[in-house]
């Protein structure tokens, strides 16, 4: 236990993730005081009632101002939309860091808060497909990665402090640390993260749109597989339209190669090739073992979602 | 408790599901005695010691020939090629059945079956990414779907009565029965089962080849919604390899609609439509709680994978 890291840590933004980071930083006592800030009334009145924060504000700069740590907990586009009059309002010496899933837009945004603070783009890769304060949970950044994107400080001692600090912080709630530049952030990203939610969200829309296939038919001949991608499908529209209109070029890219290799796969298909289709399905095996082996996925056959059955 | 529904069946393959339904006859006590065929050594040395059949065998033909109820249980191709051999070295009266992921070309297999025994296309919507004998429980079934699909056999009240009593034998194990038209399974299935898996099979693939993110950063980084698709990815490769080489023309045909889906999302993506993706994620989410409200799904945020930890 590395005790108290901050004096006073605000969370902007309490969904899934803000909620979460407020149970987690409670139990870890890593600040002394924490000040939770959500626009809206119904979030603030649900943040009270579960008191998971000391503070409970409407206000961003209000909560800026008087707190060395600031965490962004909101979609990406409201983070960048903020950042500037958050960081304004911030104290010298102060960290300001977020939690979104596209990391070139922020650390743009962040390059132009002012020296006298630290700001330091961050992205715990972890959530589950459930909004809201009342989805969060303490250990939902337990076993799971946190990148942080440093912005590009040679020589500035103070600002490499603050980046360790904050290492220290991910790391007192579970999480493993991992630096990263924000560009190649976003690639990565969106390959593990933002095309498997477009593919998710596009073939719910397809089932969902057929006329041959009824809606009840999907539902409930959904075990077959297409269960799975409903989970993801199911994720937060604002968080990821922000994440599809921020990593725009990485998205596309990879969305690219995507349909190439699709097209070939078809065209397997329809020509009968089936040595090409075993070989495929043959070496995509592999990479499951590795993510299982890493300890980023649950050993159990479904997911252990049969837990009990057997 | 029906009791026991047939003298003798025997289950011709002895994988995932082969071995489930070995499993399930014994602890529900549907057959007077279980046959259990395969064509491998090692398989059919694993089902001695599992101690799930009361006869392991390596002849089909001489399983067929004793059982009153004959299940094929191998990957679709397989079933289609054995059916012939199988028809014929069975009894009048008996009923031959498949569990194999294409209805179309079973039907058209078991329709060229002698008039004296009863030939009903069958498919437990039910599975794991899991592989072999040992990966079977008895469980499978229960609270999944199976669809069968019988012949066109009007005025035939001995077939009719075969396909009540394998629908009971179905209940027995836990399914609900559904009976369909065969072509209309294949559609379905295209959509519920076959698409997806595509996708999986294909996005995995993507990720793995390349170049400018590593193998090792794919896997680490992929609870941020990639590890989904990595389970269906991890299915059986000859089993799947058989439903697109079998259900083509329907495969084909919903992947058709998910590619034009696709491209209309990615041109939102392009041009910044963010209302058009909102719309759309916001659509899908009901599907999901269909599905859960369905009894298909873990109610679970993470398919409960992380239970244990909240």
């Amino acid at each position: 236990m590395p005790g108290v890291l901050y004096e006073r840590a605000a969370v902007l933004g309490c969904g899934l993730i803000g909620s979460s980071l407020l149970r987690a930083m409670q139990e870890k006592g890593v600040a002394r005081e924490l000040v939770a800030v959500d626009p809206s009334p119904a979030v603030r009145q649900r943040v009270e009632a579960l008191g998971i924060a000391d503070l409970v504000l409407a206000d961003n700069a209000e909560a800026a101002a008087k707190s060395d740590l600031v965490i962004l907990a909101a979609p990406s586009m409201s983070i960048v939309e903020v950042a500037p009059a958050v960081a304004a309002a911030m104290r010298p010496g102060a960290t300001l860091t977020d939690v979104g899933s596209v990391k070139g837009a922020v650390a743009e945004a962040f390059a132009l808060a002012p020296a006298h603070l630290h700001a330091v783009p961050g992205h715990p890769i972890a959530g589950t497909e459930r909004s809201g304060p009342d989805a969060g949970f303490a250990e939902l950044f337990d076993g799971r990665w946190t990148i942080l994107c440093p912005l590009d400080r040679p020589e500035d001692d103070a600002y490499a402090l603050a980046v360790a600090k904050l290492s220290t912080f991910w790391r007192t709630l579970g999480s493993t640390v991992e630096l990263m530049d924000a560009r190649h952030h976003d690639l990565v990203l969106a390959v593990t993260s933002h095309l498997p939610h477009l593919i998710a969200y596009n073939i719910v829309g397809t089932a969902a749109d057929l006329e041959q296939v009824a809606r009840a038919e999907v539902m409930k001949f959904s075990a077959g597989g297409f269960r799975d991608f409903t989970r993801i499908a199911a994720s937060d529209p604002v968080m990821w339209r922000d994440v599809f209109l921020l990593n725009k070029e990485a998205v596309l890219e990879v969305l690219g190669r995507f349909t190439e290799d699709l097209q070939a796969l078809s065209r397997a298909i329809r020509w009968g090739e089936g040595d090409k289709l075993q070989e495929l399905f043959s070496r995509t095996r592999e990479i499951r073992r590795g993510i299982v082996a890493a300890g980023q996925e649950s050993p159990e056959p479904n997911f252990g979602r049969d837990r009990g059955k057997h």
